[in-house]
């Protein structure tokens, strides 16, 4: 029997997301499950073997159609040895042999990448990507991470930085970053980076501002209320969007000059905010993407939401 | 007999280099003719077509023993047509089927790029890069250039501009470069914007320094000057250094953070001031770098010196 079936598997510190897809990339069961993370997150790979196992008994799916398994983890992956570090919001403290078990509890040989590569590719192939085989993304969510595709292939760098959008420096001696450095995009632009600047800009501004008034009364300021506010016209909450727009804009440039992409697609829980946002980041990219990159590298939004990180997972299956 | 040699050719606006390189990259013969630019630039494929035949002759090696031909061009290359356009400098007005001519005229396969990618796929092969797979180089010349390796290939983009890191943004409203935007890297890292940021800094500066007194003198001063007289220890032409490795750091770092690759080679001319100018780029890099890219990546010179263009020219032809 042909093999012409991808299961994807998108590990998160909350949920598991799981979907069997076609060869071409069509989702055809989805499901999820709890991330259980007691006991040093011991009962993780188990549960994802077993519910994988379940699965494909429930759809009686015979195995042997199954080309593999491709999943998106937190942490870093080491793609030689199968094996996750650093994902503490899995409560795992030490290296985890995560392909190992999961292609001896499954029988399917697993693909790893870490999740930012894994929506990256998710959004190349059936997202805002287009397919093509030239798309950088970058995902604002409680932090900044990317995932950059050139030739067709992630750039995953030497030693598995590459892509890391979130501490290109936007803001030379600007906010200290929790990697030590100064001024990195992701302390302007995460949600809690987009708070941040919605404090500051805050305290030095003196007109009113309903942003400024939630602020003075330690009401809880998300970044959903920071942009549902300036779209309510909140001049403070404007100024807000408009420094983070203009930090995106210079660091998606920035990657737009080196690389060139068709697309450079923004997602995550902060791109929710829509072609709102888009289109203020576009004007600002424009005043720093070089002539050439500005007629051929469009700045687009993602379009597959929460099912990127398992297309993408799949599609790691494919290789 | 065995395909074994390959033909490198480093075309360029006062000469054109050649060689003939084993298969492994060792250069055998090298040799070099004038650009003739005169008639619109109509000599030069011609020059290079009999140029080749000749030294073949010459040498009495048996074409059916190369594998192909590679060559490194200004301005901008279409590599699917095989056609070049924008070569100024060349005096070429109108696009020039290169590939086709040239391909007639020797009876050899060509493959064409774009003279710093060919400069850095030859640093990439057998100079400072150590033929890793992921390998970023930038050229510091009368204009600034780069050429990307990542997962082994030349990062083009979509519309061949990837790698165009001289037209990164590191001065935000900074000097209106040619391309139209305002502060690229190339006004801060050329050989005249070496020479600019001096003359704008002796403008500033009150103290006594050699560099202001030429300058004041109306000497010409060039970029290798400047250096020359901070090595000697004049503070200004030392604070012009730093301005220009602050920058080159800053735009390094975010290569860095974007590609990860296992180094960053710096050459072209301004190079030329090594290890003095190399070392404080690095320290400035080292502020801007995630902390990963810190300790895989490494600031490095090039070693190749003019020999790159023609040795990553035949690496083209490997393909």
């Amino acid at each position: 029997m042909a093999k012409d079936k991808l299961i994807g598997v998108d590990l998160g510190g909350t949920t598991i997301k799981f979907a069997i897809l076609t060869d071409a990339g069509e989702i055809q069961q989805k499901w999820s499950i709890k991330t259980n993370t007691f006991d040093e997150g011991s009962h993780i790979v188990p549960d994802i073997i077993e519910s994988i196992n379940h699965h494909l008994d429930l759809y009686q799916l015979d195995p042997e159609r199954i080309i593999g398994i491709g999943m998106g983890t937190p942490g870093t992956v080491n793609r030689e040895t199968g094996t996750v570090t650093g994902a503490f919001n899995l409560n795992w403290k030490t290296e985890q042999p995560v392909k190992a078990n999961i292609e001896t509890g499954t029988g399917f040989k697993l693909t790893l990448d870490n999740d930012a590569n894994a929506a990256a590719l998710g959004e190349a192939w059936k997202g805002a990507g287009n397919n093509d085989d030239e798309v950088s993304f970058i995902t604002l969510g409680t932090g900044v991470g990317g995932g950059l595709v050139s030739n067709g292939q992630l750039i995953h760098g030497t030693a598995g930085a590459g892509g890391e959008v979130g501490h290109v420096v936007v803001e030379p001696n600007g906010y200290l970053c929790t990697c030590g450095n100064h001024g990195c995009l992701e302390q302007y632009a995460s949600a809690t980076g987009v708070v941040r600047l919605a404090q500051d800009s805050a305290e030095e501004y003196v007109g009113s501002s309903k942003l400024k008034q939630m602020i003075s009364d330690g009401d809880e300021v998300t970044s959903k209320i920071v942009f549902d506010l300036a779209k309510d016209g909140d001049f403070l909450a404007n100024e807000v969007v408009n420094k983070v727009a203009y930090y995106l804009g210079y660091a998606t440039a920035a990657i737009s000059n080196i690389l060139n992409p068709s697309a450079i697609i923004i997602g995550g829980g902060v791109a929710a905010a829509g072609e709102f946002l888009r289109a203020r980041i576009e004007k600002e990219w424009t005043k720093f993407a070089f002539p050439t990159v500005r007629v051929s590298t469009r700045v687009k939004l993602a379009e597959l939401g929460n099912d990127a990180g398992v297309i993408g997972a799949a599609s790691l299956a494919r290789v």
